[in-house]
């Protein structure tokens, strides 16, 4: 008998006839003899429904009435759950974040949460309740109700798993694991069994949008194991674990991750001077717009020049910020590309392995592709390429780091 | 300077443009230099979407779940209000009812305020909010959501003006007061200025659909001055009081009130023996069906006549009942009649003056109306009669008792 809390997103809860069907999933945990705790998200479609009806009111709603306003999306679904649960003969109790008393901070719309108090719902388990709590939401120190911002109830799940010590948090949504790379993509991307947190936090930065980065921390942090299913169809999914893998059966790579959601902005002519890239990145700050890769070359003729990227929607934005950088520096000129894209290789495996940037640059060389501007860390190395080439990119190197199932089979 | 607390209900919060007409009707107030805390209901139309998610899902929804569903409605409603009077440079703030501690039994769908903490509201008085509370709900002492059944946002509002020692409590709605009978069926019908919390309790019963039953008794409790208004018009609407004017300007009647939703039965022939009364009423009871008149004749030959009214929806269920009684008791014969409607004036000013029934029946008679049952009260003479006849009987009544503009006019 284990203690599972399960997250099902807003498609898993989309209509009446899907909570139904969320409702025979849980019961067949508890016919097992599990204890169970459910996160639904709201129905798909009721949060934008919602934001609809505060934006033909204002264009700036008020954060705290948003909060009030959304955290209803999420309390629809557990009432609806509860009834659809107790339906089938399976008892089951529903709770707001308030009433479990999920505490945050109050920055609302996209509050953090502080401390949970399990007390409740460890009485509720022990009377052989299914407990469902809402997502996405909890309440600050004056009671006021907050929400957690968007994904936020992958967010609860792992927080809640960590408060009751559960034994996993699962995570159900429409794709059935996570995969060395986006099948849509590359048709032999394999399903991997297990990955690491620190390379789920890299797939899930570079735009492997299963899981919400924050709830991969939190787990990783409070050693929550997350495994991530479908709702839709059976199978084991993707465990996402703290143990490395030892080093017989550890895969140098273990996935192709990228993102077409970046633009890359350069500062030709910069003085090659201390502080510049502080001057550049300040104001570009200021405007609350996050930069990802930053290179800057070695100078000649005492300038540089400085090149970054950011998301692609704060493109303009950022291209106007550097005008003005540019003349106050002095700078020869701004460019921009908005064609580009990021294309990692992940894995923990990397670390013990040495040669890893060289077999990818390799490959992409002897695909003809021109690498713009590298970043590494621990587990990952990350190019960007000309967007034309990201599908070209990603193939190559699934294919040169043997992650397809039939390379898997030919090594084992 | 006054505090007061507005009632808006679900047409008057409707839309999005609704809501911003309320929130420029409730601004008005605040300019005007008056403490307001609002309590809307859920949007028209939005509690029955909810209802009816939870009837495709089960049958018989727990009550405890269908509160939580519930009382999303009233809270998407106070999280727009607040954006809308916000939007229009009106500090505001919105709370649900667990969040200002307005405690309830816990009978869920139909639960009881008990008591209400003032403090939280105060505070944001204080500071210049207008405070905005959800209607229709609570909370038990155990934390769980509750909801007061339909029309409760009423009884929110009158609770929350006694917890507040309100100076009025307003209760807007699609009509601009309460009038001496149904204008749809006498044209003449007159918008009283003023009607005694009595009055309006027997008008309410009657099916003069303006105000909660239970907010009245509520406000004639804790002595709460009611105000019914137009959302949509500016008018002074009715005061419903305490205050029972003096002799001279009191009419007599107040008003007609009537119903169409009775139904008559008739247990013919029942032995006249103690304890016949019981034995016939108790079954009824016990199907939850509410006995509204009841008249038993003198009998002759050891049997009488046992008639009395319920809600016309209960028919088929109480013959059933009657049925089995009957057999039980040796009586005749069950006769039932949906074919009768109740017509009744209204008024204190009854108490001092001989001659209402008198006048009421003789003016029938001259009408050529048959009476069927009759029953009274001390502010109350309800006659049941033919359906065929209530427009008829309703409006020679009105003209008997002078309740027309002109007659008003005539007799000043």
């Amino acid at each position: 008998m284990a203690l599972i809390v399960q997250k099902f997103g807003g498609t898993s809860v989309g209509t009446v006839e899907r909570i139904l069907g969320v409702a025979q999933k849980v019961k067949g945990f508890v016919d097992q003899g599990h204890e169970i705790v459910v996160v639904p998200s709201a129905m798909s479609g009721e949060t934008n429904r919602l934001i609809g009806l505060a934006r033909d009111i204002s264009e700036r709603p008020l954060p705290r009435e948003m909060d009030v306003l959304l955290s209803t999306g999420e309390q629809v679904t557990i009432a609806l759950l509860a009834m659809a649960l107790n339906e089938l003969g399976c008892p089951a109790k529903s709770y707001t974040g308030a009433q479990v008393c999920i505490r945050t901070d109050s920055a609302h719309t996209k509050a953090r949460i502080q401390a949970i108090d399990d007390a409740s719902m460890r009485i509720d388990l022990d009377l052989g309740y299914v407990v469902i709590v809402a997502g996405f939401q909890g309440m600050d120190d004056a009671g006021n109700i907050t929400t957690l911002g968007r994904g936020g109830s992958d967010t609860t799940a792992v927080a809640l798993a960590a408060a009751l010590k559960a034994d996993e948090c699962q995570i159900y949504t429409d794709v059935d694991g996570v995969y060395t790379t986006d099948p849509r993509v590359v048709s032999s991307a394999r399903r991997l069994d297990k990955v690491t947190f620190e390379e789920m936090l890299e797939m899930a930065s570079l735009g492997s949008k299963v899981l919400q980065i924050r709830a991969v921390e939190f787990a990783g942090k409070y050693n929550v194991p997350l495994r991530v299913l479908s709702t839709f169809e059976d199978g084991p999914g993707t465990l996402i674990t703290t143990e490395e893998l030892d080093a017989m059966e550890q895969p140098i790579i273990s996935g192709i991750a990228f993102s077409r959601d970046e633009a890359k902005l350069t500062l030709v002519g910069v003085p090659d001077v201390p502080g510049v890239a502080a001057k550049i990145l300040a104001p570009v700050g200021h405007k609350n717009i996050e930069v990802d890769m930053i290179v800057q070359n070695v100078g000649v003729d005492q300038t540089t020049d400085f090149t970054f990227t950011v998301d692609r929607n704060d493109l303009d934005i950022a291209f106007e910020v550097l005008e003005g950088v540019s003349t106050a520096l002095g700078a020869r000129e701004v460019r921009q590309d908005a064609k580009i894209c990021k294309v990692s290789v992940v894995g923990v495996g990397m670390r013990s392995h040495a040669g890893v940037a060289t077999q990818m640059f390799e490959t992409l060389a002897a695909e003809g592709i021109n690498i713009q501007m590298i970043s590494t860390s621990e587990i990952k190395i990350s190019v960007v390429v000309d967007e034309k080439y990201l599908e070209l990119a990603v193939r190559s190197l699934h294919t040169a780091f043997e992650l397809s199932e039939k390379d898997v089979q030919k090594t084992a």
